[in-house]
C-alpha cells in the first residue's frame, strides 16, 4: 500500500553502487542542459525568467519520490507555459505581482486536481482527448508559440494569446526592429537548425562515438547560450538596447503561500483542468514510451499523484505549472539516467546554479531563448499526421482542423474544449446512425450476409435484419424508425429477427425502444425474436420485464433461427 | 419541395366535407379546454395571464401550416413554462416592461433555433437525452411546478425555481395562509382528484357512452372554473383577498418587435437551447405516438421548423416559448380532430375569446387554475419508471438520479445539462473499457466462445482474443494495455489474433494504437494478425498504410487463423 503511493520505496531500497555514476552524471549533463529552456518556458508564461529555475527544483524533487516512470524529467514546458501565460493573462497584468500570485494559485489548482484525479483513478479522462486533437492541438500551439518568439528575435514587443493578436501587434511594432537584437538571435536560430539537420553526422566524421555526437548536438542550445552571453558581455550591447535576461535573485526558492481569493479561484478553475489534463497527456505518452521501451511499468493513477505533488511543490516555491517535458526527458534519458535519483541531482544542481551562479545569466539575451524555443516547438507541427489523417477519416480530420483553426484564432482554451466537444458529438454522432444490414443465408451453409452484396437465401415472411451497433440513447429512436421501415416496406411480413451479434450493450432508452417496437409489431401482427444476443446483454436483459413480453423468442443463433420459422415455407433466392 | 416545407399544401387539397364537422367541434372543445391552463401556465412563468392566450393563437396557426402531425396541439405548456420562468428570472424582475420583453427575446430565440436546426437537419440531436434522463427531468420539474402552485392555494407569496427556495420562502409566509383562498383551492384539488379517479366509470354507470364519459371527464377543470368563478363573483371574493386574475385587456394579439440587446440575447442563448430541445422532445414524442397509433408519418425536421415557426408567431405576437402540449394534444385527438384544420379553429375560438369574453374571466381565482396545474402535472411523475431503471441498469440510474436532484436543488438548466453530460460520459466511459475475451474452439466445431466460460481448445503459442466493442480515441489506450498484459501473461506466445467481429469502426486514434501495438508485438518477437474484419471496417484500413505495416495477416474467419496458425502444432483443451 505504502510502496503504491510512494514508488520511490521500490526502487531505493534495491539501489546499486554502479547506477550512482550514471544517474550522477546524467543529473549533471540535465542541469546545464535545462537551464535555457527553464528561463525561456517561464518569460512565455510572461513570468520572471528565474521563476522558471524555481519551478525545476523543488517539483522535480516530488516528482522523484512520488512518480513511477525511471527516467521522465518534471518541469516547466512549452505547451503549458503557452497555456499558463494564456490564462493568467485573462486575470492580471503580466509583470504585475497579482500575475505572480495566480501562477501560484494555477499551479495549486492544477496540483490538487491532478492529485484529485489519481486518488480517484480518473487517469481514463485524457482517454477522452482523440489522437488527432492531440496532435492538432500540439501543431497550432507550436505556431502560436513561435509568433510570440518571432517577436523577441525581432527586438520588439508583442501581446496576446492568439495568431491574430500577435500578428496585429507585431505589425504594428516592425518599424522598432533592432538589428543587433535580430543579428543574435537570427544567428543562433541558424547556428540551432545547422546543429540540428548536419550536427550529429559532422561530429561522427569527426571522429566522436555516435552517443556523444548526439549527446553534444543537444548542447547546441547551451553553446548558443555562452557564446552570445559572452558577446554581449564583452560589448556590452544590453546598453545599446539588447533584451537580456538582468538580475535574477540569488538564492533558494522562498517559500510561497498561494492566495486564498474565490474569485481568482474561480476564474482558475477551467484554464487549471485544461492545463491539468493536456499536461497529463503529454507526460504519460512520453512516459509509456520510456516505459515500453525499458520494459518497465507505469501506473497512469499514481503518475497523476506524482505530477500533482509536482506541481502543489511549484505552487509552494514561488514555481509555475509543469509536467513532465519531452525535451528534458530525452535529455535525461539520453544522458544516460537509469533511475529517479539523476532527476533528484539535476534538481541540486539547478538549485546550486540558482543560489551562486545567476550573475553568469545576466548578460544572456531573450533573443538567443527564443531561438532555441522556436527551433524545439516546430517539431511539434505533425503535418504527417494532419496528411494521414485526412486521408482515413474525415470525421477525425474535422475535429483536427477545428482544433487547428480555434487553437490559432480563439486560444489555447477554445481549441481544446472545441476539439474535446466536437470529437465526442461526432463519436456519437456516428453511433447514432448505425449500420444495419438486411442478411440472407449462403445457401448451403449456416452463414448469413447482407442480400446487397452477396447471392443469399431469403424467406418471404421472415426479414432477418443485423444491426452493427450498441444500442442505446442515441440510436434508440433511429432503430425504432429502421425497424418501422422495414415493415412498411414488406406488407407480407409476419416475423422479423434481430441479430444481436454486434450489440454489446443495451441501455434503459434502447430497451424501452424496443418495447415500443415489439408493441408496435405487434399491432401490425408481425412477430419480433431476437437471435445471438451476447451473454453479458441476455443477463442484464434477464432483469426486465422485456424477456416476457416480446412476442417472439430469443433464439442462440441466426441458423436456429432461420430453421424454426422457415420450417413452414420453402426458400427463395 | 414546396409540400416538405409546407405540409399543409398535402392535406388541404384532398380535405372532404365530413371532416369539417369532426374538425370544427374539436375547435370548439379545446377552445373551452385549453383557456384555463393557457392562463395558469402564463402566471407559473411569471408572466400576465393573457399572455397564455396570445400564445395559443398564432403559434397554433403557424404550427398548422407547417407542422407534419395531424392533431398535435401547440401552445404554452407546464414544463417549458416553468424553464421559461427560471430563465427571465434570472435577467428581469417578474412583472416589469423588461421581464414581458425579455420573453419575446426567448421565444424568438428558441424559435430561430428550432428552425435552424429543422434546416440543417439537426433533429437527431434530441437524441442526446436519454430516456431516463427526459424522465428524471419530467418527473423533477414536475415536483417543482407543484411546489410553486401549493404557495397559490394557500394564498401566500413564494418565489424562486428550485425546491430550496420555494420551500424557504413558503414556510417564511405560512403564517399568512389566506384561508378563504385555501377553501376554493383545496375545494377545487379535491373535485379534480376525484373527477380523475371515478368520474369516467360514474358517468358511465349514469348511462353516458364510454367515449362522452371520457370527455366530460377531462371537462372537470373547466367545471372548476366555472363554479369558482361564479362562487368568487357572487361573493364578492376578491374583495375579501381572494387572489383572481383581473381585468385583462380585451382585443387581438398585439404585435411585437423583440429587442435586439446584445447582452439579453448572450443571457438568453443557453436557455433558449434548452427550451428548444426539451420542448422539441415533448412535441416530437407525442406525435409519434399518435402517427403510429393512426398509421400516420411525420417528419422530424419538419415538426423542427413547425415548432420553430410557432415560436417565432410568439415572439411577434405579445406570446411566450410554446411547444406541441401533452394534456392539449390528448383533448384534441379525443374530442376527434381530424387534420391541422381543428387546430386552426381552436386558435380562432380563443381569438375571439380573448377578443370579447375576457371579462368573464376577471373573478377566476388563481387557487383554482393552481389546483388544476397540480392534478395534471403530478402525472408526470414517473415512479415506475424510476423504479425499473434502478433494477435495470445502475449506470443509467445514476444519470436519472442526479438530474432529478440537480434540477430540484439547483433549477431547471442545471438538471437538464448535467443529465445529458453524464449520461454522455457513462456511456464513453462503459465502451472505454470494453468487454473482451480469450476465446478458443468449441471441439470439432467452427465455433470460438471465451475460455473463462466454456471447455474449449486453445493453441500454447497463439492467443486469439475478441474484443466487444468498436475501437476508438476512448479506449484506444485500453486496447493497447490489454494486449500488453496478454503477452506479458503468456511467456511462449508466438501470435495474437484480434477477432474483430463486434468492431463496427475504427478510428484514427485507435489505428495509431494498433500501429504502435503491432510494433511493440513486433519487438517482442510476437506477430499480431486480424480476423472477421468487418467489410466498412476493412475499406477504411485499406486507406492508411496499417495493411502494409502489419506482421502478421487479416484472415476472413476466427477458423482459417486457427488452421493456418496451427498447422505447426497440436491442439490442447
Amino acid at each position: 500500500m505504502l510502496k503504491r503511493y510512494l514508488p520511490v520505496l521500490t526502487w531505493l531500497p534495491h539501489y546499486h553502487r554502479r547506477l550512482f555514476g550514471a544517474d550522477l552524471l546524467a543529473g549533471v549533463i540535465v542541469t546545464v542542459m535545462v537551464i535555457p529552456q527553464s528561463l525561456a518556458y517561464a518569460i512565455l508564461a510572461g513570468l520572471p525568467a528565474v521563476v522558471g529555475l524555481y519551478a525545476s527544483i523543488l517539483p522535480a524533487v516530488l516528482y522523484a519520490l512520488l512518480g513511477t516512470s525511471r527516467t521522465l524529467a518534471v518541469g516547466p514546458v512549452a505547451i503549458i507555459a503557452l497555456m499558463t501565460g494564456a490564462a493568467l493573462s485573462g486575470v492580471a497584468t503580466p509583470g504585475s505581482p497579482d500575475y505572480l500570485a495566480a501562477a501560484l494559485v494555477l499551479s495549486l489548482l492544477s496540483g490538487a486536481m491532478l492529485v484529485a484525479m489519481g486518488l480517484l483513478r480518473l487517469g481514463f479522462f485524457a482517454n477522452f482527448l482523440s489522437h488527432p486533437v492531440i496532435a492538432g492541438f500540439l501543431s497550432a500551439s507550436a505556431v502560436l508559440i513561435a509568433a510570440s518568439q518571432a517577436a523577441h528575435l525581432l527586438g520588439i514587443s508583442a501581446s496576446g494569446y492568439t495568431v491574430t493578436a500577435l500578428l496585429a501587434s507585431m505589425a504594428g511594432n516592425l518599424a522598432q526592429t533592432h538589428w543587433p537584437t535580430l543579428a543574435i538571435g537570427a544567428g543562433t536560430l541558424l547556428f540551432l537548425i545547422a546543429m540540428r539537420r548536419h550536427g550529429q553526422s559532422l561530429l561522427q566524421r569527426l571522429g566522436l562515438a555516435p552517443a556523444t555526437a548526439a549527446l553534444l548536438t543537444r548542447a547546441g542550445p547551451v553553446l548558443a547560450v555562452v557564446a552570445t552571453t559572452a558577446l554581449t558581455w564583452h560589448f556590452s550591447l544590453a546598453e545599446r538596447g539588447v533584451a537580456v535576461i538582468g538580475a535574477i535573485p540569488a538564492g533558494i526558492p522562498p517559500l510561497t503561500l498561494p492566495l486564498f481569493e474565490l474569485e481568482l479561484w474561480q476564474a482558475l478553475l477551467v484554464p487549471a483542468l485544461l492545463i491539468s489534463v493536456v499536461g497529463f497527456v503529454e507526460s504519460i505518452s512520453m512516459a509509456q514510451m520510456l516505459a515500453a521501451r525499458r520494459r518497465q511499468r507505469i501506473s497512469p493513477n499514481q503518475e497523476l499523484i506524482g505530477l500533482g505533488g509536482a506541481n502543489l511543490a511549484a505552487a509552494f516555491s514561488a514555481g509555475m505549472p509543469v509536467t513532465g517535458g519531452l525535451s528534458r526527458t530525452v535529455i535525461n534519458d539520453e544522458a544516460g539516467a537509469q533511475t529517479p535519483l539523476a532527476g533528484l541531482f539535476a534538481a541540486l544542481g539547478i538549485g546550486l546554479v540558482t543560489l551562486l551562479f545567476t550573475p553568469l545569466l545576466h548578460h544572456l539575451p531573450i533573443a538567443t531563448l527564443a531561438a532555441t524555443i522556436i527551433v524545439a516547438i516546430l517539431t511539434l507541427v505533425d503535418l504527417p499526421m494532419i496528411r494521414q489523417t485526412w486521408r482515413y477519416s474525415r470525421s477525425d480530420f474535422s475535429a483536427m482542423a477545428v482544433t487547428i483553426l480555434l487553437t490559432l484564432v480563439e486560444g489555447v482554451e477554445a481549441g481544446i474544449i472545441s476539439g474535446v466537444v466536437l470529437s465526442i458529438g461526432l463519436f456519437l454522432y456516428r453511433t447514432s446512425r448505425p449500420h444495419s444490414a438486411v442478411v440472407g443465408r449462403i445457401p448451403g451453409t449456416e452463414h448469413f450476409r447482407s442480400v446487397e452484396r452477396h447471392e443469399v437465401e431469403t424467406l418471404s415472411h421472415v426479414a432477418f435484419l443485423r444491426i452493427d451497433e450498441s444500442l442505446y440513447f442515441a440510436n434508440a429512436r433511429y432503430l425504432e424508425d429502421t425497424l418501422h421501415a422495414l415493415v412498411v416496406r414488406h406488407p407480407g411480413l409476419e416475423h422479423v429477427v434481430l441479430i444481436c451479434s454486434a450489440v454489446n450493450l443495451i441501455d434503459a432508452s434502447a430497451l424501452e425502444s424496443l418495447d415500443a417496437t415489439n408493441a408496435r409489431l405487434r399491432d401490425a401482427d408481425v412477430t419480433l425474436h431476437l437471435a445471438e444476443v451476447k451473454g453479458p446483454v441476455m443477463d442484464r436483459l434477464k432483469r426486465s420485464d422485456f424477456l416476457d413480453d416480446i412476442t417472439g423468442r430469443v433464439f442462440l443463433s441466426t441458423y436456429a433461427a432461420w430453421q424454426a420459422l422457415g420450417a413452414s415455407s420453402t426458400a427463395s433466392s
